[in-house]
């Protein structure tokens, strides 16, 4: 291969892009040239096609076959003949038009489902798959630091153990269709400072080793990803697209990564424009490979020419390039693309939105909706006046996180239909409600800060005999939404005028049902105490109307829990319910950072009783834990409770977190039955990075407690690690294991 | 020595504490026994006397002789007959009844005027030198990270190099006495989550090892510090209290210090209590003390029996208490406490608070008075009706930081007076302008939320000529205050109602001075805004009503200039201007953290013009840097001006601050008269922990501008730097070198 050819291979290209359409990445506008010529570009090859479906609303089958022609044209008429590689984002489902859009990562987080997620997974990748796509950019595995960040809406979970479990579940669920997930963004982003978009991480080692990195193991080695993402972000100075310290010796050295490593979108680029640790395009280039970026994404701008230049001017060794080649080009093996029987024009129908994924998304929506408090309200009574209020009550976009088609593209192309068949809550409201006389006011926008229509929203609240206040954010990007990339937040306060209204209409006294379709937890500790009932739900899903709409009948008993703390203000962010005492309160500061609502809170219609933990009293420092608890519905009517098991390392040589997640198994019971829940805890998720730098298991006592949110321990037992300080070599089990059994 | 004769030498004792008067340490009820007999406590002899003079009111002359019985018991009761160091706080001047109460740091880095400061330390010493005190624990070189923070008040600036400066010239004061001073709080306080005291650091060792601790390495290897107290923080997970990384590897090996560690009160205990890294009292002294902490402060409840305990059951070498007691003993030694002839009784009269330690509280306090904006209307034109409101303007209080007698101690003595004669502004403005006719209205109380008297305040306003609105905090310990210890923001509104009042005053339509006595730097973009004219003055001492006045009239040409960034609201933090380019604004977020005044800002009542600024075009990476610059005075009255010179490593292997303060010096100039500056900046100042770890200085291009501020640039040269890579190892120049030269 010549070096133009190698060169080729190691980035992308990014066709039918129109500047004044918009910006989707960071910064498009200035990295982006005017739109190319696909022959000339790939003359010599290209690495991968970017978004080829993703960019603009395209018909699929008309967009599969030119797809197919691209292929074509690069097989018969480049040299080598080498396909690209084709990747599309798809963190809420493929983002394409007209293909299924299911809940954001929060609601997989509230699911505490993990085999949900994978058949999300399953599905998403078999759209790929069908339309020609071999690698999707998701998960995102941040573990949420701080909710003023606008991304939190990509995140599962503010803890590192939830994020690993539920996207090692979406990563096995898409590569067993044969296409690639991504995982992104290694490693620190959701650190930012003050949660500014691509704010310099300032976080110390230890941090970074123990809470960011492991999802990331888990997904690499126990999940098996072929791709991994770099983060724009830099960590104490240095960026993480220049590190080879993240992206050679801790993956590919210690976890024995064999992917790719793709750049984000113009991250290599960055490294002079906007971190200033490269000297020009050519020198971010010879960085970010000599780091372990293999390929430069989403076109070429310092892989091609600039890289060029640097080999031929000896600023770098061949090998390198030659290195990065061979992790492309053995992953496009196992793609079958350099097969000689390589079809690329997937056979059959195109369906991107088929029942079976609308179902899921369904059942992924309803398991998501956490309903925080209830004073009986819900589930409602049929046949009564119901007001229907607030910008998201009647409003498709709320639904929907700034990665899915609707909001990430669409917003660029005026009057094209969203191609989904998505009812609004009002809709669905009215669908599941026949019996109830609806009326309906908006009362303001999501943050227009418009209060004319206050009064009337609350004269409808007062004339009613309940009134549903849906809240919440606007997905967008780059300051066109309320949340989503680019959309940070100043205040933790709802946007807009909507504490406003919902004062007005809970100063009706009428009881108010609060549904808040967010992209991250809001201070609302005022209508959490004042609500007759409060449903938290994120953005739902083009199914997601309806899943709440069933929470609030009955239809659906509530299951879903917090996948993050919510906040009593601003004031307490960054904030983790992972901290050790001194990040708690205390008598040390007049200020107490404890969320309203903690970690893992959720009700149900129904009631859980738990009984009988067990748990070793005694067992060596490095070897699993088991406990045991039997969690029985003592209601009436079927439901599911997560059962949560927390840790607590109480003396150790670094200072440790108060409580941790090690395990959860979500339980589905009928009225009177109960099950015994059996949990195999391992080492690993009681290690940490010890003073000397190892990662090990400390002798000594640990609290393993059963719990219905961090705050709210149910019941605790002392077991005593016994023995020398276990050292982590790496192949340890890094999950826990679960059995459920019945138990009546 | 017997093992409880050396152990004695390690503690501190306490006396004359009642606890039902509340406390002044943190956890103080809850660590402190019942009151202690001296003479039982301390038959062994004992290493410290804890604030014999700042516990209670005590009539110093009384005391002192107090004191001085309390040496002689020690010299004639005890075997050994060492007498014991007595310590006292000093931040503000000595913290005992009547002492000279300076103004607060903030205000010493608002002069910009280390050789003032060099005085103040200077008197300060001579004052525990007259009462037979050897220790004063002071200054603070925290680095101010986060405003947030309730002890920002306690901080000299946002910036290391002028906290370095600031504080080694107070060091080098104290000293000159033959008093110790105490560095403090030796690492990372300030920068503590989300700005709550004693929040873990979550800090990166580069940003720990260039920022924070460079003010410390000056203190230390240039001033010559003869004490350090540890900071009750973690970093990354391991508190500094058990970290021999930073009390011995880079306090002793690295930078050669041979004074004593002392503990911050109870920090020993809480590696115990708090951080949970220590199983019991006697685990956490034998860390403490292995880590290089020498003497436990206040009291003794881990480095006693708890100490001795360990020794006996083999948990320490004995050895590690004799390091600890040498250090303890050469410093009595070079005290003179273990001379013959010592004599415990300081002859001569006791006068804290003298004509000439007022003078210099006079004059710190009018160069640190910071004009902050002024649409003409000052300097005050006399004869007028003038409204003097909020409701710091006849408060005394308002004039004392948290570390001040008054602030520390008096509140628990209701009824004592505070011993100095402090008139409030109110007063001082009566005094300044006898032809105006002054009324007053309080309008609201600091934090009370009392909006009845606004509307009586904004009548007065509306009928006066000008107002003059003070508004701030009131500085206490542990939730008292709105500032100081314990005291942090939940926001960076001004506290209670304060803002109504604000608002009601400025929408009279009066022309309207606000004057802020505050701790810290609040979010006031509108009152800086709408207000004829804004003055910022911190806590500025006994002296700093007068001071105030005295610029609002206009015979004190304001020269103060700020020492932290005003931002623009809460979601900006944690905040420094020594942020790289993603740090700050970007289309990368939405949120743009620039505040509304920066770094280094402040008016004249005169006119400062800038001229031939001359730079090295070339010179080798690890030699200084000669720049110069022609100041001129072209206004019509006298003034001082802060020249500043700010570098920026324009591409660096890690990323760097886009503007770093590399020199800075306080011109004063008659109308029409120029000065020539010139700086030599030296290279350790550009120097940062390169990508090993290594301590560097790159070639390459730097920018060297001076500034009026960090944001408004006058003047730029570009130096390049030349050859290799240049690694410090320590012995380098560390501070720019000045020379003001008459330019006419």
């Amino acid at each position: 291969m010549s070096l133009d050819e190698k060169l080729a291979q190691l980035v992308g290209v990014w066709l039918n892009v129109n500047r004044e359409e918009g910006v989707v990445a960071p910064l498009q506008d200035s990295m982006q040239g005017e739109d190319v010529q696909f022959e000339a570009f790939a003359k010599d090859g290209v690495g991968q096609i970017t978004r080829h479906f993703g960019t603009r609303p395209v018909e699929p089958e008309w967009a599969r076959a030119a797809l197919a022609g691209r292929q074509r044209w690069l097989r018969e008429s480049t040299r080598l003949g080498i396909p690209a590689l084709a990747h599309e984002e798809c963190l809420t489902g493929l983002a394409a038009w007209r293909a299924t859009t299911y809940p954001a990562p929060p609601a997989w987080g509230a699911s505490f489902d993990p085999a949900l997620v994978e058949e999300m997974g399953r599905r998403i990748g078999e759209s790929m798959r069908s339309l020609g796509v071999h690698q999707g950019l998701a998960p995102v595995l941040d573990v949420i630091r701080d909710q003023r960040w606008g991304r939190v809406e990509e995140c599962v979970s503010e803890d590192p153990y939830e994020v690993a479990t539920i996207c090692a579940a979406y990563v096995r669920g898409v590569q067993s269709t044969g296409v690639i997930a991504t995982l992104k963004h290694f490693v620190g982003y959701s650190n930012s400072r003050a949660g500014r978009n691509l704010a310099p991480v300032h976080a110390g080692a230890r941090e970074v080793a123990d809470t960011l990195l492991f999802p990331f193991e888990v997904a690499v080695r126990d999940a098996g990803a072929g791709s991994v993402m770099n983060s724009y972000a830099e960590i104490d100075g240095v960026p993480i697209a220049a590190d080879p310290h993240y992206l050679t010796e801790i993956l590919r050295d210690r976890w024995g990564f064999e992917g790719t490593v793709v750049a984000d979108y113009f991250a290599v680029a960055f490294l002079h424009t906007l971190h200033a640790v490269a000297e020009d395009a050519g020198d971010a280039a010879v960085q970010a490979l000599t780091a372990g970026i293999d390929v430069e994404l989403p076109t070429g701008v310092t892989y091609l020419e600039p890289l060029r230049q640097a080999v031929a001017e000896g600023r770098i060794e061949e090998s390198l390039i030659d290195r990065a080649l061979r992790r492309v080009l053995r992953q496009k093996a196992w793609l079958g693309l350099l097969d000689d029987d390589y079809d690329p024009e997937p056979s059959g129908p195109v369906d991107l939105d088929d029942p079976e994924s609308r179902d899921l998304a369904r059942r992924l929506a309803e398991e998501s909706v956490i309903l925080l408090t209830n004073d009986g309200v819900l589930p409602l009574a049929g046949d009564r006046r119901i007001a229907v209020v607030g910008p998201n009550a009647d409003d498709v976009a709320a639904l929907f996180g700034c990665y899915s088609f609707v909001q990430h593209v669409l917003p660029h192309f005026p009057g094209v239909e969203t191609g989904l068949a998505a009812p609004t809550l009002l809709d669905a409201l009215r669908a599941e409600l026949p019996g109830a006389r609806i009326g309906t006011a908006k009362g303001t926008g999501v943050d227009d800060g418009d209060r004319a229509g206050i009064p009337d929203a609350a004269r409808l609240a007062a004339e009613s005999d309940v009134a549903i206040l849906v809240l919440g954010d606007r997905s967008g990007l780059f300051g066109r939404g309320t949340s989503g990339e680019g959309c940070d937040a100043e205040s933790l306060d709802l946007p807009g005028a909507q504490r406003e209204l919902a004062e007005a209409v809970l100063a009706t006294g009428t009881p108010t049902v609060v549904v808040l379709m967010t992209g991250r937890a809001y201070a609302v500790p005022s209508i959490i105490e004042k609500a007759a009932a409060v449903v938290q739900a994120y953005f739902p899903g083009e199914e997601g109307a309806g899943a709440i709409a069933r929470v609030l009948s009955g239809a659906v008993n509530p299951s879903g829990r917090l996948p993050m703390s919510m906040p009593r203000g601003i004031a307490g962010q960054p904030y983790s319910y992972l901290h050790p005492r001194l990040g708690g309160a205390g008598s040390v500061s007049n200020l107490d950072p404890a969320p309203v609502l903690s970690f893992g809170h959720g009700l149900s219609y129904t009631r859980f009783e738990y009984a009988d933990l067990t748990a070793e009293a005694e067992v060596a420092a490095g070897a699993p834990i088991r406990c045991s608890v039997v969690v029985r519905n003592a209601g009436d009517r079927a439901g599911a409770e997560v059962v949560q098991v927390y840790a607590a390392d109480r003396i150790a040589s670094v200072t440790r977190p108060l409580a941790q997640l090690v395990g959860y198994a979500r339980v589905e019971l009928e009225p009177g039955r109960a099950a015994k829940v059996t949990f195999d805890v391992p080492a690993r998720l009681l290690s940490f990075t010890g003073r000397d730098g190892r990662r090990v298991t400390e002798p000594g006592e640990v609290g393993l407690s059963v719990r219905r949110s961090v705050a709210d321990v149910v019941d605790e037992r002392t077991v005593t690690l016994t023995g020398p300080v276990y050292e982590f070599k790496g192949s340890e089990r890094r999950l826990t294991g679960v059995s459920i059994e019945d138990h009546n």
